[in-house]
């Protein structure tokens, strides 16, 4: 079995509307210290499979097909 | 200026019907070998301050009164 972690962030380019709102919340608690915050999805796969070269095959069609929107979102992933 | 990501995910003990949900499409999309999945938040931080000692402290105020529900949430962070 391997595990695999998959970070889905937001384009550089694109507006981050729930990153600005969490930035305002933490501005409005006293933490004028924070600048830009930008909130991606952090995913942990258990894929039931040995081969590594297959599972990273396998994760990036994952991701084209289902896990990010690459129109506007990046995706990386990480095999532990 | 500091870099911080912060990753927030459901404790181990907590049910998670978006993980389950993304497991039973992955499935019916032919991704067989695909067995637990659970879903986070991953949130990327820019803190107006040089003092490596102080983010952290204050990272770790932000985790617990508004970027983590600790009741069912764990966080972890790390400073680029």
């Amino acid at each position: 079995m391997i595990k695999a972690t998959v970070y889905v962030t937001i384009k550089q380019s694109v507006l981050d509307p729930q990153g600005n709102a969490v930035q305002g919340a933490l501005h409005s608690m006293g933490f004028a210290e924070v600048g830009k915050v930008r909130i991606g999805k952090y995913l942990e796969l258990e894929l039931d499979t040995d081969n590594r070269e297959e599972a990273e095959a396998r994760l990036k069609e994952m991701c084209e097909k289902l896990l990010a929107n690459t129109v506007v979102e990046d995706y990386r992933f990480e095999l532990a």
